[in-house]
């Protein structure tokens, strides 16, 4: 034979081994059922996309993040229309949206799959992750972003996740805060740049305004002074980076401070005092009124400060948003930061379709979450799917176990054959290992006498804590017991519900 | 802003709109279930491997259907290691086996996973397509495959899908074949080789014995005289190919006809002529013996001739199969060939471990099967998730529509709330068209009067077939009610039960 080849796995990527995996459906599960519950309908797309559909004509930075596959139909001689693997779910329905003119409008779907992304990989930061979206496309009203923030709150509840946090604010008001900091659209900074040896030379360039957003959006990671500088003269940070400075005056820096020290748990209290920053800014009412008409709407369908606030400093990275963001924590875990997040962008069909489509949604990180719920507790690793191990204790009694098995799953009992080549006591074993709450034994005794033994691993686990004496242990035999094989299904029923009663082992 | 990108999607691949996407959910869920029943734990793995960990150290003809994806982390002069999509979830899972040695054997999980294969595409066959895997690995026991056989039928059962015949048989029958028939290990074939200019040379070449299965498997598609023309001299096929004959005598061809003669409903019938015709071959009498030990097995849990026969014409396609194999039909639609299929394969992880482990399996081809359902009428695409479209009549009323769409979700009444720009008659189209088979309407009118009105569409367009004139239509206002606002969830609840008994428009 041929040299055995090294089972691994390439960097970034990894198995999602069955514990794991079984709480994981179960979240998926549980999303779905809130978004089917709000009319979303699915939908699914090929993982690979042409690069241009997925980075735009003009290329992107995205590009920089895109898996590249191998175009199997290039000849020689022809164009070379290279493919990639998608690295969200939102541009692809872009495209859906696009090439399938006759799809109703609005057209509300969720989408739950793999992306892919080649960027550096680390720890909790995979190459290959699910996301599970929800978008409105074709929707102007900002009604459809109050049914976002709703959504996230009613998954989040669903989830059972703890205390959690929905904060929403709009891309609008941050550009209210450019006209109110008298920021002008293109900002010219100096830059240094690196000449070799140490040295650098200086050189002016033009930053676009929402780069004040961009160091914003660093506020959480870097502290206000650190902010201050970047606005203003720039800092070189602890590798020796110089970190250019968007050089805004005192008067702008103040005014970003003013409006970054809004803050309160209370959304008529940051509304409030919006407006009295605020007060005079051109356009500054209609964008407030729109918060306020959001915050009312929710509020009205009981969704309150307790956990959706207005929080202006939720920025969001992606530079496609163009009206409400937002994005949730869990309270109980905010080192994964926010788990779900989302918003309006009402420009980002103009790639395929060169006119805006208004749209919005929002995106879970299923597994970011998954990893949450598990360190804190709120969702538990399942190890198996079987409730009974049916063992097999006399290979010619093979055709009664097979029986025995199959009338336990048609009675709608996950239930399991051993079929390894082992001892009863590592079916045991392998039962416990797995997770198997019950262990059935039936041997020439029991076949004689017309009975079936049942063992309830958990109680024997929980008692064997109490039970010190081997010969005690032997004696009681804790959670065993023997029943007529007519009464088999009806003790694992009951076995079962007490096993459900008692924690999780 | 940029040129706009075309939107449109690589050869091969396509979407799944959300209505097959809704069958198609169903279907994966229900298989799932069955699967879980039998204790099968959940698995998922990355989509990208290393290619030689998809193709082995040799490589194989599996290579010529990866799509390679480009190694981002490979740095000038540094080793390639290529990259590539898996085929397959039989490959990736062997591949887990040898990598985490500590997984409890035997290890039985489902997959369920899009797969890529660059092969030509055409009708029906697509470059990512989804299957859906279970396998019991570390199980030497025939019972396991009895296992999968039954799983089988307990899922096209759960399916509904119409009659269907699980077909199985074993490579070991037909390695006895081999003996029985006198054909050696290495049969010596005259292949044609094109010199170009439409002349031929003839050049001797060895192929293995194996390559008879190859040969046989084609029966079902060739039929049987151009069977026995490439079991002997070969033949020029309709495009003008020459296809290279095996070179057998007429004693061994008689012999293989014999074996494939051996055909009836009945398992019984089958293994008492194959005993007949394999008498004396050397490890007959086992290896019928194991393949009735099978049948015994079903027959006793209740899979009978009519669904599970022994067809000896079963070989599968697939090199690595080593014992039982097996494969489903939809009898009801034939065309669409095996929808489900596996065998026993102890040799596939060796590849890894470089010893034996035994294994054995079975694949749904999720796309294929949801074809075949949805052209013979076996499962329904659902429009929409949404029971009731709550209609926007008054802008200014937007509050009052909200909080009744919430109050319907929150009764696990799937609602959507209507966010487009269109008039109520567009609204009403918009439900017709989704399949949402309620509309719920509240004007000035029933707010002053407290009530809402509900409108069944289903219900209208039956009864618009009966109803010529418009004046009655008008009056009458089929299948359209007012009920006190109080009374709301019940009416829904009422008519939704209702539209379920009324076959689907």
């Amino acid at each position: 034979m041929t040299d055995a080849v090294k089972p691994r796995l390439f960097r970034g990527l990894r198995d999602q081994l069955p514990e794991p995996m079984a709480a994981r459906q179960w979240l998926i599960d549980t999303i779905r059922g809130v978004y089917e519950l709000y009319g979303f309908v699915p939908l699914a797309t090929p993982a690979i996309e042409y690069l241009d559909v997925l980075s735009g004509s003009a290329g992107t930075e995205a590009q920089d993040s895109i898996f590249t596959v191998k175009n199997p139909d290039v000849r020689p001689g022809d164009p070379e229309e290279p493919l990639g693997l998608r690295f969200d779910l939102t541009v692809p329905l872009a495209r859906v949206i696009s090439q399938y003119r006759d799809l109703p409008r609005p057209f509300r779907r969720y989408q739950v799959s793999s992306v892919w992304r080649r960027d550096k990989p680390g720890p909790g930061r995979f190459r290959e992750f699910t996301q599970f979206d929800i978008d409105s496309v074709g929707v102007a009203s900002e009604v459809a972003d109050v049914e976002i923030i709703a959504a996230m709150c009613d998954t989040l509840t669903a989830l059972n996740v703890g205390p959690y946090r929905v904060r929403f604010s709009s891309r609008r008001i941050l550009s209210l805060l450019l006209k109110y900091a008298a920021i002008p659209e293109q900002i010219e900074v100096v830059e240094r740049v690196r000449t070799g040896s140490g040295t650098f030379s200086e050189e002016k360039a033009n930053r676009p305004a929402d780069d004040v957003f961009r160091v914003l959006d660093k506020l959480e990671r870097v502290g206000l002074e650190k902010l201050r500088l970047e606005l203003t003269s720039g800092y070189t940070d602890k590798s020796g980076d110089f970190i250019c400075g968007l050089g805004l005056g005192d008067d702008q820096v103040a005014k970003i401070e003013n409006f970054l020290d809004i803050h309160s748990d209370s959304r008529s209290e940051v509304l409030d005092r919006l407006r009295d920053t605020f007060g005079g800014v051109e356009g500054a009412d209609e964008e407030i009124d729109i918060l306020a008409g959001m915050s009312r709407q929710l509020a009205g369908l009981g969704y309150n400060d307790d956990r959706v606030a207005i929080d202006l400093s939720v920025a969001r990275g992606l530079a496609y948003y163009t009206g409400p963001v937002f994005e949730a924590v869990l309270l109980d875990a905010p080192k994964f930061g926010s788990v779900f997040g989302g918003g309006r962008y009402d420009n980002l069909v103009m790639r395929f379709l060169g006119e805006p489509m208004p749209a919005t949604g929002a995106s879970i990180g299923v597994d970011r979450l998954l990893a949450a719920l598990l360190e804190i507790g709120k969702i538990s690793a399942r190890r198996a799917t079987a409730q009974v191990l049916v063992t097999v204790m006399d290979k010619a009694m093979i055709d009664e176990y097979l029986g025995i098995t199959f009338e336990l799953r048609r009675a709608g009992v996950p239930a399991e054959l051993f079929l390894g080549k082992k001892g009863i006591g590592k079916q045991l074993k392998y039962a416990d290992a797995q997770g198997i709450p019950i262990v059935l034994m039936v041997g020439g005794d029991e076949k004689e006498k017309g009975t079936v033994t049942l063992k309830d691993l958990r109680k024997g686990r929980v008692m064997s804590a109490e039970i010190q004496a081997r010969e005690t242990w032997i004696r009681e035999r804790p959670g065993q017991i023997e029943v007529p094989r007519g009464e088999l299904l009806a003790a694992v029923r009951s076995m079962l519900a007490e096993a459900e009663e008692r924690p999780a082992g």
